[in-house]
């Protein structure tokens, strides 16, 4: 079938953090074209229902996942005549964040088979240009957060500042130096210390911390 | 007349500089809907002879403007279903970039009005939403120049270093220490002195620069 007006989905690479490690969500296709590869949850944009391409990308996310995600932002658009052999086709790329104590609620369809793999290396049998899209999606969030953007969409609501370094690190691929790390977040307003509550565990407790009213990746 | 696939359209914003003021480049509707109105140069995609829309945009431009620019880059995508009255519609923004000496060169086609206007007041009867797409497009490149990327395509193809600090300078719209900008030029490899030339003014010579061989904005 060849499609004469442009084909127009919204993807979205779908974030999180697992054992320190950045992942991104991976769907295997269950209808041609591509079937049986994998690819970022997408979906047609719908004009009778979605208001504009943020909506698409948000039905389409719950729909494929099953959970709202509190950071859902446009990364760029891709798109050409023979990207996808339906015919000309326009991608809007998203990327979102999922925090990492709610992985456990992210089911696939009946239909479709999922995985989250690494987001540096998300592996072979790709559909679609799929890799430049994640690609695109991880430059983008590295970017942000290269910039002293604090990604506390991927943390528990309520985190240690180890584990806030730890998730900036899965991000940028290297290690951060703790004492300069820590001086950053004197002033932050983004976080808010919790009076009086800690992790304790095999180390000293240690302090927890929540996103503060109002707080914006 | 109601549409059932998205119009697909790209936008432009091109910029100059024009006695130390960045301008955008309007052009007035000479067809509804908003005839009169003040518009972004934009265009339709054409899936039977664009590759994907960075040709659109190309395509677009040079038929509204008769140039062919240096630099065009997708900036993000703009959608919804109300707004444009044809119907749900999607603009992918680009933002392109015109040497202040080949600002001339720049003719509207024969039905059509243009105008340059203040980037940073653009002014009233705009089209659309394109107060908000130029807003978008000029937050982009002011981020870019911001984090010490050099505009070397506003600028003639020789230029001295006061004419780079002051294009600079109109895109951030705020004034830069003179001795702290041509110390971060010292090891530049952007910009390449031209042995031996010399701009001759009222002041006194000027030493010539121009981009380097693969410079990229």
């Amino acid at each position: 079938m060849k499609i004469l007006f442009p084909l127009v989905t919204a993807d979205i690479a779908l974030f999180t953090v697992q054992d320190r490690n950045l992942r991104v969500l991976m769907v295997k296709r269950a209808n041609d074209p591509e079937l049986g590869k994998w690819a970022l949850p997408g979906g047609i944009l719908n004009p009778a229902t979605d208001a504009d391409l943020d909506e698409t990308a948000q039905r389409v996310l719950s729909g494929k996942t099953g959970v709202d995600v509190p950071f859902l932002e446009q990364v760029a658009t891709f798109s050409g005549a023979t990207r996808d052999p339906r015919g000309w086709s326009l991608s809007v790329l998203y990327y979102a964040l999922l925090p990492s104590d709610q992985v456990h609620a992210v089911a696939g369809r009946a239909t479709d088979a999922i995985e989250w793999r690494d987001a540096f290396a998300p592996g072979s049998r790709l559909a679609f240009d799929h890799a430049a899209l994640i690609r695109a999606a991880l430059a983008t969030l590295r970017d942000k957060v290269d910039r002293a953007a604090l990604p506390l969409h991927l943390l528990p609501a309520r985190f240690t500042l180890t584990e806030l370094q730890q998730t900036c690190e899965s991000i940028l691929g290297r290690s951060l130096d703790k004492s300069v790390f820590r001086r950053r977040l004197k002033d932050e307003p983004g976080i808010e210390q919790l009076a009086g509550e800690f992790l304790y565990g095999a180390q000293r407790p240690a302090q927890l911390y929540r996103a503060a009213d109002g707080f914006r990746f």
